[in-house]
């Protein structure tokens, strides 16, 4: 944790924080707080500053909360994602929030295991305590917005557009490597990424794709599994627009 | 596992092999083959080519092998890593084999925790079976050379030069994000990429690494967990060298 995030229920009229249970835990114990040290705090969806400790005692934490800036600068991303198996589901959550994306879409697809959606991870608490740990990580406050879709076709045809603003799309696919020089995401403009499953798309999600105007993308001639492929893919795209 | 990987004490003279115990379960139960089946195989160290099956019985799986190409390309890649948590580097070892790392150096440095070097984790064995299972899923076969280093200043004083190829060099540090359009590492050179603990190099860290031609890169204004930031860093590398 690099950053304890507020609620707006933490926040006291005085401009002080009261803090119980894991987050006071964790300044105690892992960042070793004592009173008068600063913490990096952070009002989600708000600003981020100090906290600097006031009292420490048993189960509580009160810090006197100073917010002052930006959270950090987003890439303007959003991930268009085949569900994948709960247990990378889990950390692809975590680098989801850590990596900036703005929307998360868990899409089906012929390749996924239809036992997928009845995971818990994907129940809104499970999936939000996972958000919220990948924004502690990256000291951001802002949380990715994540929609589940159970029927691939329809979102593709008829809530793809109005969802996922235009800009650049890309489609994750082994074949063709791409061969120019360097990625050229339009300056300025969003990217949407899209992941398939571990067996990839099939040719017909391909096309529909395709047709929506993903340009093919490849991370190079291993399989990877998506918990690095999606990070690799995010620092190639991000290579373009540097 | 996206290829099974044979070992020279499978490969028979008749140019079958005969596989027991967990491929042979893998190749069953997940692969779902029956006799004439074609399974991507790979001989490590070696070639990668089909296994066709010819019986499968009980615990036992028999393959004619025909091994007919070179596996995946490898970037030319290595890692300095300062040793992550034992949980972190599992991750890694992953990774590092998925991404085609060829040397992967694990350092210690003034924010590493000394317990990580107790870690079962580093048991040779430990570290096999994981970049055992990273090349399974990337169909290579090369495994990358791991190394345990406990002392940081003897090591890049004295071994670095040796043992890591010149080429270009960069170290992941915050600050300042670099600004070039594209990363540039000189085309056909070899990599190395140096990645800190989780509070980052310490400054004596930084400026010896740098006096031994490493540059800073940065992964942008976030903090990234190192499973996330390598194969981030390693696309934004990847990109320079398109």
């Amino acid at each position: 944790v690099n950053l304890l995030l507020l609620n707006d229920e933490d926040l006291l009229p005085d401009g002080t924080a009261l803090l119980r249970g894991r987050r006071a835990a964790h300044a105690r114990e892992v960042l070793r707080s004592s009173a008068g040290d600063s913490l990096r705090v952070g009002r989600l969806g708000g600003q981020v500053g100090t906290g600097r400790v006031l009292a420490q005692s048993g189960d509580e934490l009160r810090l006197a909360v100073t917010l002052e800036g930006p959270p950090p600068p987003r890439p303007g991303l959003d991930l268009l994602l085949a569900l994948p198996r709960p247990k990378a589901l889990k950390r692809v959550l975590l680098q989801a929030a850590q990596l900036g994306v703005d929307r998360l879409v868990l899409l089906n697809a012929a390749r996924v295991e239809k036992s997928y959606f009845d995971s818990k991870v994907l129940a809104p608490a499970f999936i939000e305590r996972l958000l919220l740990e990948g924004l502690e990580q990256a000291q951001d406050t802002v949380l990715p917005q994540v929609l589940i879709r159970e029927r691939f076709r329809p979102f593709v045809e008829d809530e793809l557009v109005g969802l996922l603003p235009l800009g650049s799309r890309f489609v994750a696919h082994p074949a063709p490597e791409r061969s120019a020089g360097c990625l050229d995401p339009a300056a300025g403009t969003r990217t949407t990424l899209a992941v398939g499953p571990e067996g990839g798309w099939v040719p017909f999600e391909l096309e529909l794709l395709e047709a929506r105007g993903f340009q093919r993308l490849s991370a190079g001639p291993r399989t990877l599994r998506v918990e690095a492929a999606i990070p690799y893919l995010l620092g190639l795209l991000a290579a373009g627009r540097r």
